[in-house]
């Protein structure tokens, strides 16, 4: 990094992007950000009006007019910290210009929580696969924390991964604030595989309250899902984690329970018996969790794992199985 | 227990009893329930209507008669499995008449999830040190299973704990039916002492729900609790058990996360600047939790415990401290 003032460039503009605008501008720290907004006239709009028209709007946009751009490539030259914030499947697109010599050097950081779906990996191994950054330039943030909370100032807690903490810890001194509290964490593969996980947790427990599945079940549903989480994130990369932390558990826990949650209503649209193509076009978003279910179905046959209720989700998302049938079956194997 | 038909007698008619009443009656083992209601006129009632007057009254009541009692100590004489079921607060007195003898050679469970205030006890050592029970007929039921989901038949899943596992399983088989399945523990200890903390942890929950923090705060307080819970049943009595399983970890959430649950309740009523005595007079029921702080805090002193979550919640309910403060105390130690 530059001996100067730090540049920090924030990819993508949907809700969680602009709560994390918020949360820079917010925090004391002394900084230049960058942020690449996909439209121009997303970039006219919040230049006129301090608003992002079309995600947390009641956010004022505290950035000056020119910080914004819509040209990803020039805010990854221009910064020192890159934040990628798009949907998985959109990352691809929005890095197309981008170089692995644009990387070099820089902390890059994931608020992402997906897998890329055409190429079936986490963002980190696929910054580090495909951009060749170092192992520990990579910093996964996690949760728990919806955006529209943080829109509300509500007390939120971050957690900053990677393999070097001294990175992440770099990285989180510019979100504190009176409303962020950050942890820090050297497992950065076990809080991306863990995020990406719980959208499909999340999933499964819309499809269960969909087809009228209570409180009760929810209860286990989610105890056994912490648990099999557990076990993928210890066998795809083993070490001496607390899986209860608030970026795994924690993170979990507001996904599964939130109302907001976009994986939790396309499941209950699945329960509800809406087919998988109905449920998409209606709900006009990404589900995480849909794309997540068959690249994490890809690992669990490669490895060989036993993890029933990411197999329940993948049969009835992409084998046509009745959620009714699969679901009695899943909850035969729950204790 | 006696060769002939096995004579199960429930002790208690609240909500969590009447659904009791319910399960073992959907259950399709041949067995005689008896069951002890306190109040004669609530009997005379459930006998002409078949309903409970003042608890899930939408249950149908199908016992015969001759079934119902209102001397406790009958009851316990005439069943082999007794199930105790009352307010912990009120169970010294319904067991007033009742002696160790009568006790003697059955299998006492415990489907009360509470601390004996008078005597700061949970109801497995109770059993043990006041009535001569042996460790091994002690049985102890565990959640997540609100009462409510229970009268609608919501598939729902009960722990049956004991340090002798095949007395666990004897009670487990006349709970099963078509939305009741059943995990059997060896840890009696553990499941009791986990539902007594949840009640704490649900009230925290409320307290600071009350207090107007959000679900992302929330999330981060349960997966610290969690972790809390594990610390303190591990210095009690440590023993490799999996803190995530449903008796303990989906049970702290089905509370936690209901709206229902009368801790959590309670806790919003601080939260939201009530003091005690009115929350209590407010809802003219008893919250477990309340009972429990003071119990927990006795234990957590003598072992000298770091138990931050219960800490707080024992300053704000018996040493009058601010919420505001102390939960903004709490969420600095949170992570």
């Amino acid at each position: 990094m530059s001996e100067e003032i730090t540049k920090i460039g924030v990819i993508g503009s949907g809700s969680w992007a602009t709560a994390m605008i918020k949360m820079l501008t917010d925090n004391h720290q002394e900084k230049q950000i960058n942020w690449w907004v996909r439209k121009q006239e997303d970039i006219d709009y919040i230049q006129a009006y301090h608003h992002n028209p079309s995600y947390l709007s009641a956010v004022e946009i505290k950035l000056a007019n020119n910080r914004l751009f819509n040209d990803a490539k020039e805010v990854i030259q221009q910064s020192d910290i890159i934040i990628l914030n798009t949907p998985a499947a959109y990352l691809e697109d929005a890095l197309a210009e981008v170089t692995a010599a644009d990387m070099q050097g820089k902390i890059i950081v994931s608020a992402i929580k997906g897998i890329i779906p055409s190429i079936k990996k986490i963002v980190g191994e696929f910054l580090i696969d495909d951009y060749g950054v170092a192992v520990e330039d990579v910093v996964v943030i996690g949760g728990p924390c919806h955006a529209e909370e943080v829109s509300l100032e509500k007390l939120s807690y971050l957690t900053f991964a990677a393999k070097n903490t001294a990175n992440a810890a770099i990285v989180a001194q510019y979100f504190q604030s009176h409303y962020i509290k950050t942890v820090i964490s050297s497992d950065a593969v076990g809080v991306e595989y863990g995020a990406v996980l719980k959208n499909i947790y999340a999933l499964a427990c819309g499809i269960c309250h969909g087809l009228g599945y209570g409180d009760n079940f929810q209860a286990v549903l989610i105890s056994n899902a912490i648990r099999e989480m557990e076990y993928f994130v210890d066998a795809i990369d083993y070490q001496d984690r607390e899986i209860n932390n608030s970026g795994y558990l924690g993170d979990l826990l507001v996904t599964a329970y939130s109302q907001f949650s976009r994986n939790r209503t396309f499941g209950t649209m699945i329960g509800k018996g809406y087919s998988v193509k109905s449920a998409q076009l209606e709900m006009n978003m990404v589900a995480e969790g849909y794309f997540a279910s068959d690249c994490i179905q890809d690992i669990i046959n490669r490895h060989q794992l036993k993890m029933p209720i990411c197999n329940t989700v993948y049969d009835i998302l992409y084998k046509n199985k009745s959620a009714v049938l699969a679901v009695k079956e899943l909850a035969d194997n729950l204790s």
